[in-house]
């Protein structure tokens, strides 16, 4: 499991890169808006620590991603000077992969059961580096760093809820909120048609759902499930999962955009579906990047 | 003429209750996006710092007001448990009267060109302290800590990018910039529908339109125009002004929502319509009470 220390190196490392992104009133709760930073997503605070601290990083790095740790590994690979090769499933929405590509990565894609394996693929061939979207130590160690941030500017806080999938940005905001404040609880969110997590805090072990189920939500970020780390931290340090229906998610975005006139997609919005139930803490709104279509739809109705 | 002094005190008195908003890169440039702040517009600064150094405050407070002022000495007047009485004109967008009597201040609908009358009349019988929307010095004083903020933050920013109307705003953060960092550009934004500030630097002299003219652009915050106050600072300060056109606007509202996944409305966004035609530079995005109905058009074109 990941340290306070690591999350504090990994704060240090990727400062200069990342928006101090503040925490926002929204009625009796709050929001940290991680869809400001610059690839739309909390996802380049992982992938800026994983790749600062490479050791063999010149032959380029590898992702595969939905969309936002891809942009986020795209970013982050300009931002070092290194060729950046991305896979993508087929159904990542045309925003996320026109943006990637606009970051300079090359981008290869797939269908959604393969991705791994391609990614693999094409390590061994150009002896790059695989920069995974949450199963690795230095990714969850940078997404923790919005746990000490939230912290910081509120020690009164007394929840931070957070969207769930691959388990890496509650892993790390998890590690940081429990080592400096136990009281604090730290409260997972996840739509109830991939509500895997749900299923498993209460089985007491990693319960596995069907991808093809999983990817039926809307929240198109959190198709994911926990890897053996991730769910060691879950398991560990997370108090409770909140579940939450499409129509709420759609509801989060479009009261998001209203009442925090922020731009969020579902997957970032999953969390303020469950604040509202909940009625107090920190929800992190951990993406930005919803097709426009999508956001004017559910601002019309 | 107000000092860096004033804007040094406005800064400790509202710190405790404005949103410290963070620069966002967005491409070669800068946003500042007070869109962000508990009200959705920078309108928060002045009335706080005013409504604080009102020295009769028992009988309440009245403002007049196209939305943002409005709402946000609403606010102001709950947090200090004052009664506030406004005034606003009838073509104010639905949205901003709602949130307006949702902070719980007493809202008078008129025509557009009654509004100062009706509110110095409701002053006259309550007894009541009006806050001006720009025409003062402690609320161009509280507008004016943007411009610290912004210094501090990107010490090597070259030119800073303000919405103008009445020119509360840009008197404010111009008196800041020019007195710590005299190189650095300050440059107004104005909707060529409503460019009478334009036309009175060319002329060298406050000219003024007709205020029906004035009320054609979407930008319906920025249908006022200077004051005798906010002209002697803007002729002074400010280095030269950038006009848009409506589409100019409307795109600028689409690109900050796809590319910076913030939600401004039309009189927030000239800054960046006019940023856009400059290439560099901090623009602050002044507002995000959009009718949503209009920014499900503009991202669904």
């Amino acid at each position: 499991m990941i340290s306070l220390s690591d999350i504090r190196s990994a704060a240090t490392v990727i400062a200069p890169h990342v928006v101090r992104t503040p925490l926002l009133p929204f009625g009796s709760c709050w929001l940290k808006p991680e869809s400001l930073q610059p690839i739309g997503a909390f996802k380049l605070r992982g992938a800026l620590n994983a790749l600062a601290r490479l050791e063999n990083r010149s032959r380029g790095v590898v992702a595969y991603s939905s969309g936002n740790h891809a942009q986020a590994v795209a970013y982050a690979a300009r931002l070092h000077g290194v060729p950046a090769a991305i896979v993508m499933p087929s159904n990542t929405p045309a925003v996320k992969i026109e943006a990637t590509r606009a970051l300079g990565a090359e981008v290869f894609i797939v269908g959604i059961t393969e991705r791994v394996e391609r990614a693999e693929a094409l390590v061994a061939e150009r002896g790059a580096a695989l920069i995974p979207p949450f199963d690795h130590p230095d990714v969850i160690a940078g997404q923790g760093t919005i746990g000490l941030e939230i912290l910081e500017d509120l020690p009164s806080v007394d929840a931070v809820v957070v969207p769930m999938s691959g388990g890496g940005l509650i892993s790390g905001v998890a590690t940081a909120v429990k080592a400096l404040r136990p009281d604090v609880r730290v409260i997972g969110a996840e739509p109830a048609l991939a509500a895997d997590v749900a299923d498993s805090l209460r089985a007491g072990e990693l319960v596995r759902w069907d991808p093809v189920d999983r990817a039926r939500t809307v929240a198109d970020a959190l198709r994911d499930e926990p890897s053996t780390l991730t769910w060691e931290h879950i398991s560990k340090l997370v108090d409770d999962v909140i579940t939450v229906t499409e129509d709420e998610i759609l509801a989060a975005v479009a009261d998001l955009a209203r009442r925090a006139r922020l731009v969020a997609e579902p997957s970032g919005a999953v969390s303020v579906a469950a604040q509202a139930k909940l009625g107090s803490g920190v929800a992190i709104v951990s993406g930005g990047n919803v097709d426009p279509a999508l956001l004017a739809r559910v601002l019309g109705a």
